[in-house]
């Protein structure tokens, strides 16, 4: 099982980031976080790296059960979904998958609420 | 093989937060993103939370090379360090495992970055 849920789509980065911020906020998360790896490669070492966002989904009543029934599932949260730009009009949409990363905890009831989320996200790229 | 590497400590929530955010840096990471999820769940869910936080620490250097070498790895990054309150003057502080979270992943020169992480982050928890 791949740790992402990926898809790649044309268009242009801003044009194509704005569509997943909105299928995002859409399936009910939030967007607790968004960095810039792009700048932060600038910034930090002065190296020019392509358009690359990550940005941190969070439903909040999703997160709750997930930190009532695993307290240190926060080490896994927020959900990412990730934009980066190939080049040639090609951006690519990829989310974390939690039903992959979450496997190995041996907890049946996050398990389910992984496949919930997990749901959501592929609905998420689905729609871009 | 746990997903985390985690240490409770005595100590006041906000004394402990301040140190751990001190050996991230010591450790030469950056902490890109820091949610305070007790805040959250009163904003969004109107529910009262233990103070927990997760801070999202980045070492430029080795993230450069991880999405240099696995493209979608920043689906998992920032590496997250939780620190929660526990009560009874007993705070928990929890590193995300890299080599845990990354192990089904089917690229050696990424297994040996994760190890280097997963050092780095066991430092931290030894120095809090």
């Amino acid at each position: 099982m791949q740790y992402y849920i990926a898809k790649t789509v044309n268009g242009n980065f801003g044009g194509v980031l704005e569509r997943v911020k909105e299928a995002i906020k859409g399936e009910g998360f939030g967007i607790l976080t968004d960095i810039d790896i792009r700048v932060t490669m600038k910034q930090k070492l002065n190296l020019d790296f392509r358009e690359y966002r990550i940005l941190g989904a969070c439903n909040p009543p999703l997160a709750h059960q997930a930190l009532s029934i695993e307290d240190k599932i926060g080490t896994m949260l927020p959900c990412n979904v990730i934009v980066q730009n190939l080049g040639n009009g090609q951006i690519e949409v990829a989310a974390i998958n939690p039903v992959a990363t979450m496997a190995k905890i041996d907890n049946p009831s996050l398990s389910k609420l992984a496949d919930t989320v997990a749901d959501k996200l592929k609905k998420v790229i689905s729609l871009i």
